[in-house]
């Protein structure tokens, strides 16, 4: 897996494809973009393809394929979603059923698949910038919650946004927002910071997904729209079939972090 | 119509829905966003919602209906798409066969609305801070031209990307991209500036659309994608069914043009 660490996109893929890779991928390929995956049937996907655009904060699009199509052909020529990740979860009716290493053989000519943005891009950012990250400290996994802050449904996809959680100074805070700012495809500037209860957070030590972490007496706690959101909203409209990625065994890209600055 | 001026979006929609305003909106409703209107048949909405994710910079999505409703609930709560534009155009299999000012009777159940970013939302703050904007200067139509600048194809839509231009100094290029940068909505950033032949431009004289306007000597065009763009993959795909607004007829929202600055 060292190898890896210093790979690119491209190299990553390789190793998963041919089950040399099978774990999580943090810290590999170092400044190419992770990527969570949701794959529905195409029946589902005008659903999902609009609740992604409505909610572009925690399911910000990077590339979304034809039906059938199992090549990511905008942000990875050449790959081939149903085993260019380490793992994924397949679904049925909401169930979680099998977690295999690859998906051919769930393979159909109706998939339809969306790469979306994560936030290990900005985080990375956020690290060069000198601005802490504390479960990556801590050598934990990011806390996140469900808030009580609804997302805008559409068609049959609906629910409440999910946050991940950084503690931070107010000055470190500001910096974070500069930064994120520059991420809007990857979950983009804070969502909000301070009181977890004013978006229905109840127990701050007490994440509903993923570690606690600790938060310092200088520090408030700064909340981001997550990229599970879109897998709540999925788990909640409950379609016959769906694949996502395992969590935090993500699909590498071929572009670079940098490449989502801007526009 | 002066009373247009400084009314509202809602001013706006509430005079085109009585008959009262028919003409075109550019100068109504200062402050307010102007947005294009597409509408398709559901089983052509999903290519285009992805022809439109994939071409944020022509195509900027401000809001999607679901099937059958004909109310923007995003941009302009208590809206009727059928009837609040001053007048639209409608498409058979590519063949434009009525300008009705009022599309109730070509409604259906299975019509999704695309409501898209538009030009006049960046031309106002180009104009607040002091960058001239050469085609209302001369009070003529903005000059559009096609390019050879491919649009990333979507199932059954592609094209060439369509641009405006502007003529600018070097300096006003600059600050007109500052400004632009922060309305990623309303086609964000210029594409190119300088020579037009490099996007497929043979004579900048001559506009695909729109007028020509004068460039001094001492200005360079400056080009940025269009919301012509949509309308043209739309006539190269010949749906057989298509409803859009009418070129400078637009669908007025109740969004301030300061709600499209920055993510």
């Amino acid at each position: 897996m060292n190898d890896l660490i210093h790979a690119t996109g491209s190299d990553v893929r390789a190793a998963c494809r041919a089950g040399r890779h099978t774990g999580p991928t943090p810290g590999l390929a170092l400044g190419y973009v992770h990527a969570n995956l949701v794959i529905l049937p195409r029946d589902w996907a005008f659903d999902f393809l609009l609740f992604c655009q409505r909610n572009p904060k925690p399911c910000p699009l990077l590339d979304v394929t034809e039906a059938g199509d199992s090549e990511a052909k905008l942000t990875a020529p050449g790959s081939d979603l149903r085993t260019d990740l380490p793992a994924y979860r397949v679904w049925e009716h909401g169930e979680l059923v099998a977690e295999p290493t690859d998906i051919t053989r769930y393979w159909r000519d109706d998939l339809v698949s969306f790469v979306i943005g994560c936030s290990f891009t900005f985080e990375t950012a956020l690290m060069a910038a000198g601005v802490p990250v504390r479960h990556i400290e801590q050598n934990v996994n990011v806390p996140m919650y469900r808030t009580n802050v609804p997302c805008k449904p559409a068609g049959r996809f609906s629910g409440p946004m999910v946050v991940s959680m950084r503690p931070l100074t107010p000055a470190q805070e500001v910096k974070a927002t500069q930064i994120c700012s520059r991420f809007p495809r990857a979950h983009g500037a804070p969502v909000h910071f301070g009181d977890p209860t004013a978006i229905g957070i109840r127990d701050i030590t007490k994440p509903d997904f993923g570690d606690g972490v600790e938060i310092r007496n200088n520090e408030v706690p700064v909340f981001w729209a997550c990229g599970v959101t879109p897998q709540a909203a999925l788990m909640q409209a409950k379609p016959p079939f769906a694949i996502t990625h395992k969590p935090g065994h993500m699909f590498l890209t071929d572009l670079k972090d940098t490449d989502l600055e801007g526009e």
